[in-house]
């Protein structure tokens, strides 16, 4: 469970839905081991009140950071006081979380513009890979300060990306799922954030960086909708779990909130 | 082999490489049954000599369209040319061959910006996107005259979308092929292309229309380079037999220039 997780840890769309759930869990963890930056688009207006409450109820542990991953001197300005405040340790997990799903579902072709789809990629694709660039040298340093484990054994604890994808990111399992949400927007976005976590597994394994994609289920968000099977806290709950058991094998792999292999 | 495609053909990115490769193989079929629209950005410019001398040797057979798939203005403006002279059978074959790969490779992580990474989205994933969604009434009207064939067989002759991919647009494979070619912004598009084409597939197969990726091998263009095993002739006469031989099983999949299948 979450209790095991630990370190340093950023989260991206911290405000609400899947991100507000994983900030809550991660900051009841016992322990002053760690820090959470949990990072949302504006900290100070209504719809990060939720946020800031939490921040309050745990007095030292959470940290609110304003970052919009779809700009580039926002993404520069969050890396650096993240850089400035998070100490010698560095930064052990990175939970791309953050993600827009335009227009509403079930967002036929007819619906969907260069707008949407350009939009999709830019905040679901760049903003993690612009965030990955960044963060580089703090995830190395945890990575390489972490004297608990030998060698090149990796885990969520050490050094990790987790990037928040959905079932309907599988291009395989398309035949069964686009039926029931077509999202062009969303769902080329995913595929390509996939490949991205694929990538970057292979790039960073030489620097004990471990990289994997989850997807969370079918959550009751402001995206997933009123009729989702899973509340925030249940998801999450899985996801933590997963996460904690997350080792060398499952880098470059994407996983369900059960530790389920979804194919590509 | 080519002589058995037939109709109206649409190439993107015609004026060179693999595009050029197939508007010259399909200018070759014997036969006034169809009519091949060459699309490229400049058409009057330097780059386009070869494919307007081309059109020149097979006279009455290829048109020549400007065409910017980066650019909404500008598909709207081919698609309307288009539309205006290809009479009553409508387009039976759109290739989606127009594609960008920068910086140049291997592109490392370190390499590439949120430019490369948007730019490459939006030329080979947008642009396809927009270019099918502008296109979808001729290609219907042709999966509709096509008196020879019955119900719901599906065909390249008849109607059909073949998006050009890649072998490194399969995640599955990624861990063979990172370590040649990393390509991150080239990569994670090929791999939404990959989405964008099982979607459609899906989509479409209520209007009889096939959709299909296919990656033409490692080929010796300006984007493939000079080490590459295929001329862009082998490469396409390759694709070409593929292309004929595809029907509704083929729908929805990735096949290599020899068609075998490759994974996601």
């Amino acid at each position: 469970m979450s209790e095991r997780l630990k370190g340093n840890i950023l989260v991206t769309g911290a405000n609400r839905g899947i991100g507000l759930a994983l900030v809550q869990q991660l900051g009841e963890t016992p322990g002053e081991e760690g820090h959470i930056y949990a990072c949302c688009r504006d900290p100070q207006g209504p719809g990060a009140q939720a946020l800031r409450d939490l921040s309050t109820q745990c007095p030292g542990k959470i940290t609110v950071v304003k970052l919009d991953v779809s700009d580039v001197d926002s993404i520069s300005s969050a890396v650096q006081t993240v850089s400035r405040i998070i100490g010698a340790g560095g930064l052990n997990l990175l939970i791309n979380n953050a993600a827009i799903n335009r227009p509403e579902t079930p967002a036929p072709l007819s619906a969907c513009g260069k707008t949407d789809m350009m939009e999709a990629y830019e905040t679901n694709v760049v903003g993690p890979f612009l965030l990955v660039k960044m963060l580089l040298p703090l995830l190395q340093k945890a990575a390489a300060m972490d004297d608990t484990v030998k060698g090149n054994t990796m885990s969520c604890s050490r050094s990790a990306i987790v990037n928040i994808s959905t079932l309907i990111s599988s291009i395989e399992k398309c035949p069964e799922t686009f039926p029931i949400a077509q999202m062009y927007p969303y769902r080329t976005s995913k595929a390509a954030l996939n490949m991205l976590t694929r990538c970057l597994a292979e790039d960073f394994r030489r620097h004990n960086i471990l990289v994997a994609a989850v997807h969370p289920g079918w959550v009751r968000t402001a995206m997933g909708g009123e009729e989702a099977s899973l509340t925030p806290q249940e998801s999450v709950g899985g996801v933590l779990s997963i996460l904690t058991s997350l080792s060398n094998k499952h880098s470059g792999m994407l996983l369900d909130w059960q530790g389920n292999t979804i194919p590509w």
